[in-house]
């Protein structure tokens, strides 16, 4: 198999079809591998990928990647696996949007950052962003986190598909 | 600091002074902070778009990141962070360009990845390939990686400016 397939999506389909392509592929990909360094890279490029192929303002995801628990300070998250331009590399929980969604465990679906109270610009580029966390065992583990460089760039079905690959990756993935 | 600018670089600039560029922002991202897998991933992007930022053949680069030590399974390579498409899991010590850069403990520079024998094709739509072994206390704990969408795409200006990134990585990171 040429691996890189995987992530080349036909244009033209739906955002529900696109998602439910990143989740078959997924599954394929994390059979038989629970090394979640491995899963996160991989997942990550398959997001971006099928992002990039829808029209704007999915198109327009210009960061697409993963946080996961610091292991070496409580309550922070660090830079895990990501598509895009460089990141910051630790966000404590409570802050800016990844911050948030690792504290209070919901899925954090902003429409303007500029407009969330705290927001942590890394990238100036970015105006709208979702932040999806990911629950293992009661405990956030990572947090999926995908910025846009247009407003508004989220909605409910990226949420509702995005939390079903949290929980994919919650059960794929020994982190 | 908004971190996306180190990823950021000018055009027009030669390829010595981007890498150059490249080694001056790392060492920067690494201060105070030794996690692998954050450190992976930041150099991933910030290699990625510099060679982008060259003329072509640098800017064909479809994909760019790393491998390292799998830890479940001896002489074995595992999918780390990177940039481009999805990528094969795991590689063999002595399978194909990586598993050679691994095994000899010596930088692959792969003008033609057709002619070199039991070559891998995670993506077809690669043509040319570096890899560079990161060796810490003798031992290979990971290898850099990149591919070229054109035949030729890398020459001794890589290979000797990503044995230094080899280096300050070793030096840097706890892997």
């Amino acid at each position: 198999m040429v691996h890189a397939e995987a992530s080349t999506f036909a244009s033209g389909l739906t955002k529900k079809n696109v998602y439910a392509q990143v989740l078959e592929h997924s599954r394929g990909l994390f059979d038989g591998q629970r090394n979640w360094v491995c899963n996160l890279s991989n997942a990550s490029s398959l997001l971006y990928h099928a992002l990039h192929s829808l029209p704007s303002p999915s198109s327009a995801v210009n960061w697409c990647g993963f946080y996961v628990l610091d292991p070496t300070t409580q309550s922070q998250l660090l830079l895990g696996p990501f598509q895009g331009h460089v990141a910051c590399q630790t966000i404590g929980f409570g802050r800016g949007v990844c911050g948030t969604a690792a504290a209070t465990q919901t899925t954090q679906l902003v429409k303007d950052v500029e407009a969330f109270p705290g927001h942590i610009a890394c990238d100036g580029a970015s105006k709208s962003e979702i932040v999806v966390p990911i629950i293992q065992g009661g405990k956030v583990v990572a947090i999926i986190d995908i910025d846009c460089a247009e407003l508004d760039g989220f909605d409910e079905d990226d949420k509702d598909a995005l939390e079903t690959i949290a929980a994919l990756l919650a059960e794929s993935c020994d982190f």
